[in-house]
Parts: structure tokens; C-alpha cells; sequence
């Protein structure tokens, strides 16, 4: 407890809390659960009226041959912390291991780089950060690899040396059969919901392993409830039960469940997972369903880029913000975003997630009023651009596609790169494109056969529209890569 | 054009753009305009199908006695900047006298500062940025003054010297006649809507000076349609007309325009006023209405005030957010809000006219899922607990009043300060108050008479509200001073 002490609690709130003491059994029949109080190893059993269970989630460490030794941690309290830190601090390893590329991997592959510590992050997945896309992703790697973090993607640690006490280095085998020296070793898998009291009270467990819980947090034992990163709780969009181990969500369960043992009528309001990590110098963050999951489920969406300017570009300090926004591609619903940038990417998510929460759609992104000043803003910002692009697509204002199809090109398509010819020459065409730009369009219309689909692109997708409009016009069948060139170094990187 | 010039309009969207060439007439039967073209004095006639209205607000500038001088300036555009600019760098006044402390004045004063200018701020209301309520707008207040601005609030300017070409002195006569003399002088007292052309033309104007349209932004003339700062605009709340003339509005309407008149059946969303502005390090932004403005229309309302972390206080960086929010006192309808700090205050302002245009109310603020990571907010994001407090209030939980309340104490009411000992040490007590610390209320009931209405405050509210939960259940009449000793502190400067 960070914000509190047992004693703050007592005076403040009359509220007993006793710290090292375990619970280790329920008995649901006679409505009691016995304590082990850790500190001299009594047990003693204590009844209760309602009983909230919020034991949380424990780091995952894999049954991997040779994962339990000294070299080797994992990262879920202050303790752990204190130990990882201590270890450091005696042994000075020159190179350190994390193990998973999630919020708690990237956090403390941060943190070791800040001690100048060399790291090696090894993520079983081809991309860190699991709940953004790969092309999202991919400026995560590049700014992790930009601060000396070697990565290893979609590689799984297969195998441990034998450590002794006084070793200082650990031989790790990956399933690649490469081998890599490291003197610390991070074990940041992921957590799994801690059930096993509640598995021994025979609560209903969900299919994904945390307590299965109802609208009101309760368990399968109306006098139980349980909240936090041990239950499965519903998603926003689908209502399917998913692990969200977010603090913000917790919180909000723990009201929950304390208002309804005291006779609220309210109900939960299902998690969105917005969740935001920083990296370095960006921050990446997101909130709904990403295309991975839509796929997965096969739901239908659509997806537009928008790359615009944290603020007014004339006022020093703007940084772009690349958001990638999921959107049902006939209601026009809001299904996700994600965004990463130097600045201004936490505001771009909440926003999102307020107009997602609220039920508003892409349509309605184009007309929120938004704060503006040039230090913190435009006047049309990110999330209305999101809005407006998205939009056009779902009116079909805008036919789209998407750098993928670039590897389905046929004779009866022209790929046309519409960017300036100094930017083409510094960055070069994507292969098969032909480059006009787009204000010389009008005079070249001969280099464009209207038999053939014309496909445009440009840098972020904002001249690539324009020239889709202008060609639209005069009778081409058209379409417009969204979120450009930028979008596509992304995807192929 | 900040943004654009005549050339890339024309080269990329086929738009010809006449610059220096001003309108000077409308012939609504004809379908013409009349325009000079600047260069050479020419006068031409061009035909309309549609016309779009756009011409702005102008600075106005009252007739104040020897106002018209070389040393006086206002701000509308870059040419304008320049001349300030340029008068800068030949006289190197010494001192500057804004008179208007509104978004431009405030502005403006800040840039002066940069300069190292001596800067005195006139401003006729006993307040700066009129948007704000006063109590947030102190917090300005002490920002300038720390920075070096010396305010004359509730003061007019009244007359000016008479001031020969070679002059770099002006002196200036405020209207309790105290003098102040200047060597620039900027009017930034507010614009005033460009209906000049409108006028002429017999176009309807509004009540408040600006051009008449209807929700599809037509004038009176169905063929003329006016967007922009020279418009009255629908409020979100009230639907009201009313002049706001800000950038991202302005963008919008020009929009619909454009879309209408090429047949779209869209409205016009309303106007929220969601505005911010940089005073030095601090932000200060505000959406829908204020305090002033609903006791004006004797609206019912109520509000709260949270001051809460930019982020957890754990990471560095974070810095106090003070948030008002006001609601409606039944249905929990957001009415508006305002907020000033160092950081995150944009984010705040942001998620809340998001909310508010979805038609959310004070209750649902409590759940919207929002970013959190240590750097970037908390795990009960500012908005979060604002609607919890608004919620509180709403449901009857908590009795709250107000710093206003304080001047009418009688003998049946017990104020009780429940800060730390300490803090009123440092701080002092609000007169009339005695000390009993939150965590010692049980050990002191025989302090308080359960007769009288015991009025608790705490430093921001919290603990009061604890307190007041604590002194409820034991049957005592209780209510908790919102926003506490600092909100208190910021309304009595
Ligand atoms: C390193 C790290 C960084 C994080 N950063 C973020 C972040 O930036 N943003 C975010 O949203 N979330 C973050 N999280 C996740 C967040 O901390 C959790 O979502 C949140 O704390 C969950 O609350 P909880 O009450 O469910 O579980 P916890 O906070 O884990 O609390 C559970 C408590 O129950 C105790 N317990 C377990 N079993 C028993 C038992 N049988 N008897 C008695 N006590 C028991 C545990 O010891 C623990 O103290 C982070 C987590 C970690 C580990
Ligand atoms: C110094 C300053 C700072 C500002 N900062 C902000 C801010 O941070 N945030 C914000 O939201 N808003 C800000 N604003 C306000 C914002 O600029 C306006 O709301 C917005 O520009 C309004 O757009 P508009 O098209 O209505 O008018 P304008 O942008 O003023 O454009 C009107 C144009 O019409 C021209 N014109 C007028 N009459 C005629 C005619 N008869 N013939 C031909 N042309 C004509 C004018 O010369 C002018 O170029 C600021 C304004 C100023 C002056
Ligand atoms: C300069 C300005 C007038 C340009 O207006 P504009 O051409 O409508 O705006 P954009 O250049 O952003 O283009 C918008 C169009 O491009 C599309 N677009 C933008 N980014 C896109 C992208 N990445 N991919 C595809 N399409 C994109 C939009 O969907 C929109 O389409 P539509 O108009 O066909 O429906 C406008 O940006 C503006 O008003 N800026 C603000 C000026 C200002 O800040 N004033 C304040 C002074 S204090
Ligand atoms: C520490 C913690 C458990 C305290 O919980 P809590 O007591 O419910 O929260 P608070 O101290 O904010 O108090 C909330 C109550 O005070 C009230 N309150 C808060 N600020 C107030 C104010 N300014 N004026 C009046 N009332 C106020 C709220 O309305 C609420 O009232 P209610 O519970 O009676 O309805 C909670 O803040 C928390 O979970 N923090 C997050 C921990 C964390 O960050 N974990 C992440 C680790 S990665």
C-alpha cells in the first residue's frame, strides 16, 4: 500500500487492515475464512456478513528449465521491486534480460537503460505491446532499438543454464537455439488471475482462468464478491468476458461492489481497456478493440490513419501523433483506437474513449469542440481529422484501401505517389508506383488510363484525398491509401 | 493565410483566391457582389450562385478620448503583429499597458514579458478571462503578477494624451483618474462581429451585433449563407445566440456551409465554447457555461470543486488541477466547467465537452474509463472524481456549501477546520473556525453540539467529505465546504 498505512486506514475510516495475515481457506456454508497470519504463523477464522475478493494477479513465470534462480525476477510489488533494485546494486550486471514486451517488459527495460544497463528484450509475439497492432507497434520497436534496447520478436526463451549461488551470469537458450549471455533475467510474461482460494471454494472460474463474476461483482456465492485483476470482466464492445489487469478498472469494480453490498442498484459498465504506456520519449496508449481482435472474432470493421500534429505546428513543440481508428463500417461505431506520439497521446485516447463510452460514432468525432490554442492544439484536431477522414469513408465519400493490397497488384491498377518530387527522391516510391504529384495532377491526366483503378498515396493520406477528389471528379475509379506512405514504412517495417 | 497561399489553393484544389481585393457590395436580387480590387482601385461585379459570409470579428475599439495614436495598437492579424513588432524594435519602450485581459490581452502581456517589458494589464471587469468564473480566474491573477504584470482590475481606461508623431510616451487617464503613464498601448477589450457588407446588404442581424443564420448557417437571404466570428451561434446549453468567436467553431461552420450548399441535410451542432489559454506556466480552459452566466438566467445549478494531481504524485512532474464543475441540481446535466494548472488541463476540459455534447451527465463522469499510467494521469483520473463529488452532492450522500455561505455563519452552526494541526498552523484557520483534525473527530464528539449544523472544510474537500460522512452516520447535521480552504483561499483574494 503506497497511498495508506493500516493505521491512516483506522483513524481515518474505522476501517481494520490487517497486513500480513493471508486468507487461506473460504467456507462458504458457514460464511467465515480462515487467516494465517503470517508474521508468527497463527490461524484464526473470522466470519463475515459479504466477502470481496480482490487478491489480483500474479506475474506468470512459464515452467522453463532453469527459471528459479537468483539472477532471475519478476516485477509485481515494491518488494520485488526492492529486490531487483538490490541486486543491481551488488552485483552491477552489465547486461539484463526482460523477458515480454508488455507494459511491465517495456516499463523496466526503461528503467535498466536509464541505469545504463545493456537489455535484451525477447518477446515471444512479433511485436511488443499486445494490445495496439503491429504497425503501431513498430514505432515502439524502433524507439526502443533508437535507446539501445536489442530486440529479440518472436522468439520464446526455451531454456536457462544451471546457476549457482555465486554466478552472476545466466546462459539463456531461445526456441531459436540461439543463445544470449545476460546477467539479470526479467521475467514479464504477463499475470494470471489469482484464484486458488476462490478455486478451493469452488467459485465459478471463466474459461480464460479469473473469477467469473456478474453485472454486480458478484461470484457464483451471492455473499462473494470479487473485483480486480482476478476476475474476467465484460468488454465494452462485445461483452465477451476478457482479463483487463488495469488499475482504473479495478478501482471502479471495488466502488461497485462496496455500493451494491449496501443495496445500490448499479450495474458494471463494462471495460474498454484504455490503457497507455510510456516508452521512452512516447507514449503509446489505446482503448477499445484492436484489428488483431476484430479479426480473431471476425467482426466487421474498418480502419482509417490519421499523422497530424499534437499542436499548431507553427507553435514550437508540436510532435506528430499517428492514431489508428477501428470503426464499424456501416453504423460508423466506434471500435478502437490506438495512437502514439511524443505528446498529447494520452488526451487523443480519453477523448476517444469518452465519445466511445458515450456511443457516439466517427461522424460525431468530426464535431466535438475541442480545446484550442496553438500550445495545445488545432483547430481542427487529431480527433476531429480521425473524424472527418473516417467519415468520407463510411458515406463512401472516400473509397480506401489499405497497404496490404499493395502485395495484390495487378495490370488493371496504377499506383500513383502524389507527394512532392524532393520527398519522393529522399524516400523513395513504394515499388510499382509512378509518382505525379498532386498539383500537377490536372496536367498530367494522360499518364492515367480511366479503363484502370487508379490507387493513390501520398505521405499521410491528406493530398493522396485530394487527388482522389480531383481524379473522382473528372470520372477515374479511385482509391486513397489511407494514413499514406508514412502508414506503410510503419507496416513494412 | 497562415497556411496557404493563393498559388497552392489554386494549384491543388482549383480555387482562385483574390487577396487584397475586399467585397465592398452586395446585390441580393442581382446574385452579385461588388469588389475593389486594393492594388489598383478597381471596381469589379462578379455573380453569385451561393455566397458564404466569412469576414470575421475586428478589434473593437472604444471611442476613447486621443485613442488614435501612433503609439496605440490592437491585434488582429500578422500585418498588425508587425507593426507592434516593428514599433518595438525602434522605440525599446520600457513599458506597456494592455487594456483588456481577455484570451488576445493576456496573450499579448505574456509576450511583452518575454520581451522584458514592463507590462500593466487594464481590465474593466474585477476579473481576467471573462470565460472563467473569478475565483479560477485569482489563480491568473497571481500568475501575472508573479511574472511581472501589475493589474488594474475593475478599472476602465478613460481618456489618452493628446500625442505628437514624435512622442514614445502616452499617459493614460483610468476612470478613478489615477495616471499611468505608457510607452505602447495595446486595446485588446474584445471584436466585434464584421457585419458591415450584412447591413448593406439588409441581411438580418442578431440581437448582439452579429449576422443572423439558421442552423444550416443561411442568412436571412437564402442564398447567403455566414459562418465564423461574424455570426451569432446556438449555445449548447441554452440555445441561446451568442457571439463566440474562436477557431475550431468557426472551421465547423464553414464546413457545413460548404456541404450544404452542395445539398447535405446536416445542422449545425451548437457551440459549446470550449476555448483555452497559456497565461505564463499556467492553462486555463473552460467549456459550456459559467457561474456568472447561470446566475444571470437564473438557471439552476450546482458545483463542485476538485483540486487533484495532473498525474499520480508519485511520478515526477505531477502538478495540482483545479477543477469547477457545473451541473444541473436534479438531473445531473453537465453545465460546464472550468480548470486552471500547470498541466493536463487541456486533457481535463477536453473529456468533459466531450461529455457534455453526448448528452453524459455528473454521474457517468465517475466511470469513464481514462489513461492511466504513473506519468500520465491516475488511477481516478481529475474528471473521475469531480463526478464522484457532483454524484455525491447529486444523490443527497453529502450536504455541501459554499465559500459565499461563510459570510452569513450564526450562532446554530459550528464551522470546523479538519486539517492537520499543522497545516493551520501554517495556513491559519477561516475566521470563526476551530480545529478539530479529521483522524481525531471520534476522541473530540463533545467538541460539537448535535444541535447546531456543524459546517466542516478540509485543504481540497476530501477530508471534509470524510469527516462529513463520519459525523452523519453519528447523527449529526452536516455539511461539507466544496473545494475546501484552497477554493476558499482562491475566491477571498
Ligand atoms: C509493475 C506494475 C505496474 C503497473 N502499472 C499499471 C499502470 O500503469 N496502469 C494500470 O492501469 N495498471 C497498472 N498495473 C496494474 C494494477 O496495479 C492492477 O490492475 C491493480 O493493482 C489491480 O488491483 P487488485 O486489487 O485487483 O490487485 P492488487 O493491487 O494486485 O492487490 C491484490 C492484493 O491482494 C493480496 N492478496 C492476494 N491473495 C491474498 C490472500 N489470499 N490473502 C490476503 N491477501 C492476498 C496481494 O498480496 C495484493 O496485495 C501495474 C501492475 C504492476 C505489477
Ligand atoms: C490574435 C488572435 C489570436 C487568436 N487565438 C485564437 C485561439 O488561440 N483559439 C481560437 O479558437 N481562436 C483564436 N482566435 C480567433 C480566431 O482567429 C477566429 O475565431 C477565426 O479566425 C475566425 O475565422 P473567420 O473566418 O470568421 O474570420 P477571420 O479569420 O478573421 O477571417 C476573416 C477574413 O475576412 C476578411 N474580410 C473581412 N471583410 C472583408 C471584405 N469585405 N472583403 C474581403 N475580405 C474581407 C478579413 O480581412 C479576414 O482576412 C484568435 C484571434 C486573434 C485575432
Ligand atoms: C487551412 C484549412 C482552411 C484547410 O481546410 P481543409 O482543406 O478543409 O482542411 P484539410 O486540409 O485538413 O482537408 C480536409 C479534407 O482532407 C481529408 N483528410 C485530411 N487528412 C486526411 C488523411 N490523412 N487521409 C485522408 N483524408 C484526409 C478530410 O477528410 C477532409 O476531407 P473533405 O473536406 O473532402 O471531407 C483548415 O485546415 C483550417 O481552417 N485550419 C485552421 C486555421 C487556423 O488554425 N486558424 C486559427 C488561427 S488562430
Ligand atoms: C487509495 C484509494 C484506495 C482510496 O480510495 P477512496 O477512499 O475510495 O478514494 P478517495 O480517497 O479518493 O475518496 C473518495 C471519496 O471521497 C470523495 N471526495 C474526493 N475528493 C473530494 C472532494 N474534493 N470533495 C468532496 N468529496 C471528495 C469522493 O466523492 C468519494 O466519496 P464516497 O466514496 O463517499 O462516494 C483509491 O484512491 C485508489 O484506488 N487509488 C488508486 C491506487 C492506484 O493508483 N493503484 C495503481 C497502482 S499501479
Amino acid at each position: 500500500m503506497l497511498l495508506q498505512t493500516p493505521e491512516s486506514f483506522k483513524s481515518r475510516f474505522n476501517v481494520e487492515v490487517r497486513v500480513l495475515n493471508e486468507v487461506i481457506e473460504i467456507n462458504k456454508t458457514a460464511k467465515t475464512i480462515t487467516i494465517r497470519n503470517l508474521v508468527n504463523n497463527n490461524e484464526y477464522i473470522e466470519p463475515y456478513d459479504a466477502l470481496i475478493l480482490s487478491p489480483g494477479a500474479s506475474p506468470f513465470v512459464p515452467p522453463i528449465k532453469g527459471i528459479k534462480n537468483h539472477l532471475t525476477h519478476s516485477l509485481r510489488n515494491v518488494p520485488d521491486m526492492d529486490a531487483i533494485i538490490a541486486l543491481i546494486d551488488k552485483n552491477k550486471p552489465a547486461h539484463a534480460t526482460v523477458c515480454g514486451g508488455g507494459f511491465i517488459g517495456l516499463e523496466v527495460a526503461e528503467a535498466l537503460r536509464q541505469r545504463n544497463i545493456k537489455v535484451t528484450l525477447v518477446e515471444f509475439a512479433p511485436q511488443v505491446m499486445g494490445p495496439v497492432d503491429i504497425e503501431i507497434a513498430n514505432m515502439l520497436h524502433d524507439e526502443l532499438e533508437a535507446h539501445g534496447v536489442q530486440l529479440k520478436l518472436g522468439k520464446a526463451l526455451q531454456e536457462v543454464s544451471e546457476c549457482e549461488p555465486e554466478d552472476q551470469t545466466l546462459t539463456l537458450t531461445l526456441d531459436d537455439q540461439s543463445k544470449l549471455t545476460t546477467n539479470l533475467l526479467i521475467m514479464a510474461v504477463g499475470v494470471k488471475p489469482e484464484v486458488s482460494l476462490a478455486v478451493n471454494a469452488d467459485l465459478e472460474i471463466g474459461e480464460l482462468g479469473g473469477i467469473k463474476v456478474d453485472d454486480y461483482m458478484r461470484t457464483s456465492d451471492p455473499s462473494i464478491y470479487a473485483v480486480g485483476d482476478a476476475i474476467e470482466s465484460p468488454d465494452f464492445v462485445t461483452g465477451d468476458s476478457m482479463l483487463a489487469p488495469l488499475a482504473a478498472p479495478a478501482n471502479r469494480q471495488g466502488r461497485l461492489a462496496a455500493n451494491v453490498i449496501f443495496g445500490a442498484q448499479e450495474t458494471y459498465k463494462k471495460t474498454q481497456v484504455t490503457a497507455i504506456c510510456k516508452v521512452f520519449d512516447l507514449a503509446v496508449s489505446s482503448t477499445g478493440l484492436n484489428e488483431k481482435t476484430l479479426r480473431r472474432k471476425a467482426m466487421p470493421y474498418e480502419k482509417v490513419y490519421v499523422h497530424a500534429a499534437s499542436h499548431a505546428g507553427y507553435y514550437p513543440g508540436a510532435h506528430p501523433v499517428t492514431l489508428k481508428l477501428l470503426f464499424h463500417p456501416e453504423s460508423g461505431a466506434i471500435l478502437g483506437a490506438q495512437a502514439v506520439g511524443k505528446d498529447g497521446v494520452d488526451k487523443r485516447i480519453d477523448i476517444i474513449a469518452v465519445a466511445q463510452r458515450a456511443g457516439l460514432s466517427v461522424v460525431d468525432l468530426q464535431d466535438l469542440e475541442l480545446c484550442y490554442a496553438p500550445p495545445f492544439g488545432s483547430a481542427r484536431d487529431v480527433v476531429n481529422q480521425a473524424g472527418l477522414v473516417a467519415t468520407n469513408v463510411l458515406k463512401g465519400d472516400e473509397c480506401i484501401f489499405h497497404n496490404d493490397h499493395l502485395t495484390t497488384l495487378n495490370e488493371q491498377q496504377i499506383l500513383v505517389d502524389v507527394r512532392g518530387g524532393n520527398e519522393v527522391a529522399k524516400q523513395g516510391l513504394i515499388p510499382g508506383a509512378i509518382n505525379i504529384p498532386v498539383d500537377e495532377i490536372r496536367s498530367n491526366l494522360d499518364k492515367l488510363d480511366k479503363q484502370k483503378e487508379i490507387l493513390v498515396y501520398c505521405q499521410v493520406g491528406l493530398r493522396g484525398h485530394v487527388a482522389a477528389c480531383l481524379l473522382t471528379n473528372l470520372g477515374y475509379k479511385v482509391k486513397n491509401m489511407t494514413g499514406g506512405f508514412k502508414t506503410w514504412q510503419l507496416a513494412s517495417r
